[in-house]
């Protein structure tokens, strides 16, 4: 079964490695906006948000994959005058991410309102971190932060969500990414999730990027669930969802 | 053998890519600064930077290869106030590159030479590239650029040489690389040229980077030419020249 990457950076992957997705099944994927170290000017990211909509998708194309460019600013890539790369999103920004919280600091904290508020009043969808560390505080902290702005419920994934956390999303009505990679969740535990929660508001994804050796595993995951449920649910999981979330 | 690819993009690259280069024999690498799109300002290119130096470094380490980078305004990514992109480059470049013409227009021929001045006053290895189109014509507007500075001859890698510039290349007495890469030379050909020209002044590299499948040209032409030729004069070619030039 064809599956969508929801989440993964593919700046950090090579074009043979964007081939080998794509030939495992992995053929459309949204790439989300990450610079590897504290870019030092809003114009670092804003050429950066420009090479993901341009060059990245162009490099997709050439590895037979089809790549819906997320841009943002991600809480550890907070430049100083941040403001400037939050006009070229505001501008041009078909999906944003990846935002969300890290340590969930003051200024984390402004820079995800700011990209909530243009979400909000362009009506587009979001890819929101939440952190390895105070996971569920932290997630209720932006569940918090979403509800003071009645953000549409269609317009949020939560990601990187686990079994803890998952629960409380689910109350809100959010989406809910799932992140199968070292670290964070295994396939054993998605199923889990799903056979708990349903298929209806999960979307699938690696997180694959800069480090990671492992690239295959949404593709890997909807095997796994193909042989403990039915077809038309995992193509929910799959892909359908993520159709739905980003409209494509 | 192992061997030294002098010239290629790690950025361009992904872990396991990275990893099966070092895997092939491919241990240390000269990873030149590129940016694929052009970029809107220097900061951009500074971020880039610092990248390289110290992100790329250590993604090097974790595949199991030593990554030297070397820091330079590409002729194809001049930014607006290029010269604050120089500053940084003059401030901390071990290498600088990739750098050299590809239009010649006076613009690249500017910044060049800005770049050439500061290599020379602080002694420091240059990867100059020579355009695939009026390669002759360019090589020669190059070299003649270098030879109105005094340019120490052992500061200059001339790169990407075909057969047909490698004659005036040697007349000069600068380093000259030779890419292994579709649409540069093959491994048959840099078999012709040290034939002809000897071991002594030529440098192997692949220039793989963003959207190139082969990366294991050098450890291939090596294996070619360990055929052909003494041990001791291929692993001139393979490590020995660059250990020379980037001074590791």
């Amino acid at each position: 079964m064809e599956c969508f990457d929801t989440h993964m950076h593919s700046e950090g992957k090579g074009i043979t490695e964007l081939r080998a997705m794509a030939k495992r099944g992995i053929k459309r994927v949204v790439s989300c906006s990450y610079y590897p170290i504290p870019p030092s000017s809003p114009e670092t990211l804003i050429d950066e948000f420009r090479k993901l909509e341009t060059f990245e998708v162009e490099r997709g194309k050439r590895a037979g994959m089809s790549i819906y460019p997320a841009i943002g600013v991600h809480p550890r890539c907070i430049p100083p005058n941040y403001e400037k790369a939050l006009r070229y999103v505001e501008e041009n920004a078909k999906i944003i991410g990846e935002i969300g919280l890290e340590t969930a600091n003051d200024l984390e904290v402004e820079v995800l309102k700011a990209q909530l508020e243009i979400a909000k009043v362009r009506d587009v969808p979001c890819v929101i971190h939440t952190p390895k560390k105070n996971k569920l505080e932290v997630t209720e902290k932006i569940l918090k932060l979403l509800e003071d702005l009645s953000f549409p419920e269609d317009l949020a994934v939560i990601d990187h969500a686990t079994e803890k956390t998952v629960p409380v999303i689910m109350d809100k009505g959010y989406w809910i990414g799932l992140t199968v990679q070292k670290g964070k969740i295994t396939s054993e535990e998605v199923a889990r999730i799903v056979e708990r929660h349903g298929f209806e508001r999960f979307l699938l994804n690696s997180d694959t990027g800069f480090n990671d050796e492992e690239m295959f595993t949404t593709a890997e995951t909807v095997e796994f669930l193909l042989e403990k449920f039915d077809k038309v649910d995992v193509e929910k999981i799959a892909f359908k969802n993520a159709e739905k979330v980003f409209r494509v």
